[in-house]
């Protein structure tokens, strides 16, 4: 055990401070279920106290090893672009990429990282989740470095993410409905605790408000992203004594939604209504009919996320590692100039 | 590093016959690959005379640790119904699941196989993919079971397999289009070496036996599974000068490339043409029109794959190794009775 064996001063220091064995410093340090949670508190924070570095272990110096792979929620197609992305720089350096989901939330349960911390990973990647701070000290103090692939919220100074140009996509979506003539416009964003859909409104209201086209609340929504959140959100924007002629809907996912109300409301795509995705997945160039969206780069976000965490291993300095990528408008058949007025 | 000591009688043995180190045996059981080539293939033989199979790691022993979970491909929609079942079961488990990709092989190069030996994992979980002989003996010789998710191929006897009823779905496909009234039935499967794809066809071959409709040959395609070759292969079909009017596609993502060509040329379905998928995917109920489809229980494949793989690292018996789980057809609304004759 030649890794532990050289940190062993330290972590013989951090035995005696806190007044326990130096095996039961080690069983923390691996995240190792049996350790009585008020000793672990007590050395957890000695630990912290003292901005303990625990050494590489081997896999961690070769850069052999695993990273880790983070979804808050295994969604098919999305999901399927990022994994790519992280497979082919993970792959290429023969590195194991392992595939966790958090059931929905964006934060991991303790249970869930002891059991990275006794994997010792080279690396973790978030995605659209994040650890709080006593976690992110943890990983920190293991040697274990992070990225996180979009931003589910306000990361703190300093962590590194990649993500898109959620803004400009929401703004190139709408731009391109004004350019239309549309003057009606809805827009169902993801929920709105999540800062991307938020930029994505923005990006709306301000190509809005550039076309002086003022903004109407009852016009706004927050889904949260699937199928579900569009076809409920459309069929009550569609229902409107006023119905929009375009909705901008947030995602692919929530677009196929809106097609839906629209199917069963008799309204023809883009002849009645309009609707723009976002995402780009694959099956949205083989809808009926083929949508109209905003390219999330996807499969390179995650591959630049991985470059990141992979020269953050190894050591190096990242001078850039707040990273927006580029969304671009795909315009396709689903989006045409509104029908005449009455 | 007390595994590899409890073994060392064996590892020296086997050292001895091959007149090299014990730490050489040690690195070939370990796919390192500081090894030449020759020296590895005798020692690989030597430990296949004897039949030696490798103690298990404590991570192994304990029921912790990895299990390996192989695509051919990480088709999008597809690969998630799968992720999906291994995680269910593992992540329940607290064993983490690595990731990889075959890049579009159905058999791994033995550079991935001596990474997964590295790793030394719980087991293996292949889908649409299988290892060769010489592999099958290597994953045997450490201890590392493995199951196989459908099947690619003529498995030999006794390799633990879920599957699904592929000719069942065929069947159950060409007798609903049967039903209707269509006597005109195309059928695209997958690729003609992948067994699956002969079943459903031979399902579909026995459908129209029953019902004593001739089989035409030039109705009878093999695809890719993807969308293009569903868009390529109905494309041709559907210029025949004695066009089908109906489609079985083999699979939901080569049913939209059907409904592609189908709207290329201005036929609507399921009036003038009825369409049949295959997997059920989620999104097929959100297409325009929402898809008929033979659901594929991705999920639950993958779920017993996993239940059946964990049992088979505790070293319990495993009795039905070999199993089919049902397909079921899900009619939706992209078929319909075939449109008047001229």
């Amino acid at each position: 055990m030649t890794n532990e064996g050289a940190a062993a001063t330290t972590i013989a220091e951090i035995a005696k401070e806190a007044g326990v064995s130096i095996p039961t410093v080690s069983k923390v340090l691996n995240g190792r279920p049996d350790v009585a949670a008020s000793t672990r508190a007590h050395v957890e924070a000695i630990i912290d106290k003292h901005g303990y570095r625990r050494r590489k272990s081997r896999a961690q110096r070769n850069g052999t090893g695993l990273v880790e792979l983070v979804f808050h929620e295994l969604d098919s197609a999305w999901a399927g672009q990022i994994i790519k992305g992280v497979e082919l720089v993970a792959g290429a350096e023969r590195i194991g990429v392992v595939l966790s989901e958090l059931g929905g939330e964006h934060r991991p349960r303790q249970e869930w990282l002891d059991d990275v911390l006794a994997r010792r990973p080279l690396g973790v990647i978030f995605v659209l989740s994040d650890v709080d701070d006593t976690q992110r000290r943890q990983l920190a103090s293991r040697n274990i470095p992070f990225v996180v692939v979009d931003t589910a919220g306000d990361l703190p100074e300093g962590v590194p993410a990649v993500g898109s140009q959620n803004w400009s996509g929401g703004l190139a979506a709408t731009r391109h409905l004004l350019g239309l003539g549309h003057r009606r416009i809805a827009v169902i964003s993801g929920p709105a605790d999540v800062l991307c859909s938020r930029a994505r409104v923005d990006g709306y209201r301000t190509a809005l408000d550039e076309a002086g086209v003022p903004v109407e609340p009852e016009l706004i929504r927050y889904g949260d992203f699937f199928v579900g959140g569009g076809y409920t959100h459309g069929s009550e924007l569609l229902d409107q004594p006023e119905r929009p002629t375009a909705i901008f809907a947030g995602s692919d996912n929530q677009a196929l939604g809106v097609l839906r109300a629209a199917r069963e409301r008799g309204l023809r795509v883009p002849e009645d209504l309009s609707v723009v995705g976002y995402d780009d997945l694959p099956v949205s160039d083989w809808l009926t009919p083929p949508l109209t969206t905003v390219h999330q780069p996807l499969t390179e976000m995650a591959s630049t996320a991985t470059q990141i965490l992979l020269r953050l291993v190894r050591g190096e300095k990242v001078r850039n590692s707040r990273i927006d990528l580029a969304t671009e408008l795909v315009v396709r058949d689903s989006t045409a100039p509104p029908p005449a007025q009455d």
